[in-house]
């Protein structure tokens, strides 16, 4: 048996996310269908990331097992480039790794990457790759806003209702926002994230940069442990899932 | 009657250029029918640069008049992003210039960028963006070659065979190669081109950068002012027209 460690970027427009669903076509489907072409075994790839309907990811990792063949890594990294050719899911990287290593539960650090757009004017050529914000975003409140989400805390408040995680205490490693002409791009690293919760800050986040908020109303948000306090979910495009250390 | 002067930014991959062509939809005629419908006048929109299928732009500039009213520039602005909607074309800025302002003849400086991306696996996210170059690029060696192109000189090696220019001569005012992890940056500043002139100088240069080419085959191809020497034309999904001052 060998088992292989991906690295995988996708565009996730045409995604209903990475995990397999019912309802549509996942990235992990059309994986684990290119290593059936390649190797002729089924077999389960698993993510360090469930990444949601329309994330992208730049640094996505996987793993799977092959039992029946011995394949080189560039053979691996070839043929599943082969394969995947129709879909916009490429191979960054290949590895092959011990039998104990387990992308998801052995991931030391998560890096998120949220991408605005901030102008008046409709997206071409970014389209469906940054969230459009039209107002005018205040960057120095959201800023202030960053102390807030450091640090080890409940993040209920900004938690899916279908979240799996036991706890809402996770530990955010570091937040950074960096604004350049008309882009801000926010940071998130963590060891791990709840479901929904970098989309549920950045949605609070823009609340504040717009003037909506105070940043006070985003520590009354935090504070409150309260779902229904979260300002609405930002959306899935501007979301990249950069990179997984181990 | 108003002259209005407009910024336009499109991501070129579903027109067959700038230009009103028989054979396809152009971004010319596309604006022109927006504006139809904000104005109820039929007019032509004159554009800075005639970019090619394919080809994007982020500050492409037109200008055109409107006789029978007088609309203010946020009623430009607001109407045309309105109908433009359906299509990845973005109005930027409108401004209302005098009668004797021309996008084309006026503009005295023209700036495109080339975006490689140089690495072995497949585009996703910058799929239709950039060129995906395999063959590991040697970007010192480009930019030996850069001495070769800038400045005043015949470039006819760099033209393509329809262009309506009147001389083959040109200025180059500045050529700037960057590259910055997997991305090659190609910055070219002139106050106008010959047709086809950045993709063939890309072209020869990446043949350069791979191997294929010294930088004497270079310095040849130039000197020989011989169309039938110039690389094969880069694509156009990693050109950008950038910016046009007057």
């Amino acid at each position: 048996m060998m088992r292989y460690k991906l690295v995988i970027e996708y565009d996730g427009s045409p995604f209903v996310g990475w995990q397999k669903q019912e309802n549509g076509l996942s990235v992990q489907e059309v994986i684990e269908n290119a290593i059936l072409s390649l190797s002729q075994e089924q077999v389960t790839v698993f993510g360090a990331g469930r990444t949601d309907t329309g994330v992208h990811a730049m640094g996505q990792v996987g793993h799977f097992d092959i039992s029946k063949k011995e394949l080189d890594t560039q053979t691996v990294f070839n043929g599943l480039n082969h394969h995947l050719r129709p879909y916009p899911i490429s191979i960054l990287a290949v590895d092959i790794v011990s039998e104990e290593f387990h992308s998801r539960f052995d991931a030391k650090q998560r890096k998120y990457l949220y991408r605005i757009i901030n102008r008046n004017s409709p997206l071409t050529i970014e389209k469906g790759r940054a969230w459009h914000v039209f107002k005018n975003l205040d960057v120095d409140q959201m800023v202030e806003c960053i102390s807030l989400i450091e640090g080890k805390r409940d993040f209920t408040t900004f938690r899916s209702a279908h979240c799996q995680a036991e706890s809402p205490i996770k530990t955010m490693e570091s937040v950074k926002i960096n604004s350049t002409n008309e882009e801000v791009l926010l940071g998130f690293t963590a060891r791990s994230f709840l479901h929904h919760q970098v989309r549920s800050i950045v949605g609070s986040l823009k609340l504040v940069g717009e003037g909506t908020w105070t940043v006070e109303d985003f520590r009354h948000a935090v504070d409150s442990k309260d779902r229904s306090k979260c300002g609405a979910l930002a959306p899935p495009e501007g979301l990249y899932l950069m990179e997984v250390t181990y």
